[in-house]
């Protein structure tokens, strides 16, 4: 980290105790890696809230690869949006039950849009969007 | 706030810039207002996971007083419920919709039981389970 | 319930045991019951999502009464926005702790601004916006 | 879809119409599929809060790969937890930015240990738990 700035937090010992089991539990090293991360959590969160803004996205299906032509539709369906969808990664959950995950780039709008369209279609059993960031405005 | 402590975070300064924007435009008088913030809701979300403990929850629904006999069976339901349910305030929305905003503490997996058995009675049109805190553990 | 319709959902066995067997540990009384609520639930998370649209929210805020001047200012925030808010009920949670909780109803953007000034006072230790509906739209 | 069952379900004509705008703007094909994936998330959901249940996830992080020792500890984390890693997507950002996507699966409880190990590693700017399914519970 460079460019970095330091400032103080002042808390009640108790919150304070509290929040340091808390990071014991989870395994934080810091409390100021705890903070960074609550405070970016929110920010990404803000972003997505702004259609216009260019995010990143993690879509998940699972669905059976019996059902017909839903391969075929979710891959027509990608292909529409070959300009979001960075990668997909497939597994084969069992004899049945595939899982794909898509990672996906652009306008909020545009992305909620293709998780939409893939998630409601005809055989998908359950779907995702998870919403991440570029990175770019979180230092 | 008596106890008090202080301890030094550190940051980028473009993370920093950037939450200091959020608390502007939100309303936070100070950095340690926000950062306690963002811990305590940690902190009470964590609470709830614990089935055993303590917690305060606010139940809403929505229903038609016109639904036959719902009325009455809320209110049963309540009464069964009376040690749990702190209090409950009734807005008459229009002339069909009512609101009630119950104020409910207890163990979590008991609290969880009242909001289930209220919001899928028929004809209640939408209801929500709100998890707050008692204070207590909350410096 | 007048002017109600009636149509057919397919399902694979397997997952209406399931369903059943999630409506029965619920509480539910009929299919339809939880089929409708599904759907609302979706419905009102979309009205939220249209910031002019009226809607009606519960705000919940847990704070310690000792705080400094936090009554106060707390007051004279509800009364900023006297039109919003339809009425408050106080809860001494213990010696120290308070409850309050707010309904409130207006423009979505509104409520969310009521809520974050609110929740960002110095003192108040956890805050929480619910998002329900007048119900007007809802059948 | 074999072994399928067909049920009636009764609604306001009020709600079908604004559920059935509500399918239109989404893309679904019928109200089945609606009806059926509304369904199927509310199972999920239910999957993951028995902790001893097998699920599957998708952890995304994103980090800076400028940190010192970050990709090391990161792999190394990844490393002790290779039975419930199925595989990582490695997305290069920009010049700085990475994004990770790991689909995971075993018990939920493990899950959440390998997500927050990974999101609490000092210099993971965001980080995400998503949870899907294996899909075997879900018809």
């Amino acid at each position: 980290m460079k460019k970095s700035v330091r400032f103080g937090i002042s808390m009640e010992r108790n919150l304070l105790r509290d929040f340091d089991e808390l990071l014991e539990r989870i395994g934080y090293a810091s409390r100021s890696e705890a903070v960074r991360d609550l405070i970016r959590e929110k920010l990404v969160e803000k972003e997505w809230q702004d259609t216009n803004r260019e995010v990143v996205g993690v879509i998940t299906i699972v669905y059976s690869h019996a059902t017909r032509k839903l391969s075929e539709n979710l891959t027509s369906i990608q292909h529409h949006y070959y300009k979001q969808i960075i990668s997909t990664t497939h597994i084969h959950l069992d004899h049945n039950n595939c899982l794909e995950v898509l990672i996906v780039r652009g306008k909020s709008v545009k992305i909620k849009e293709i998780a939409e369209r893939l998630i409601s279609t005809r055989g998908v059993k359950h779907g995702r969007l998870t919403t991440t960031t570029t990175g770019k405005k979180l230092a």
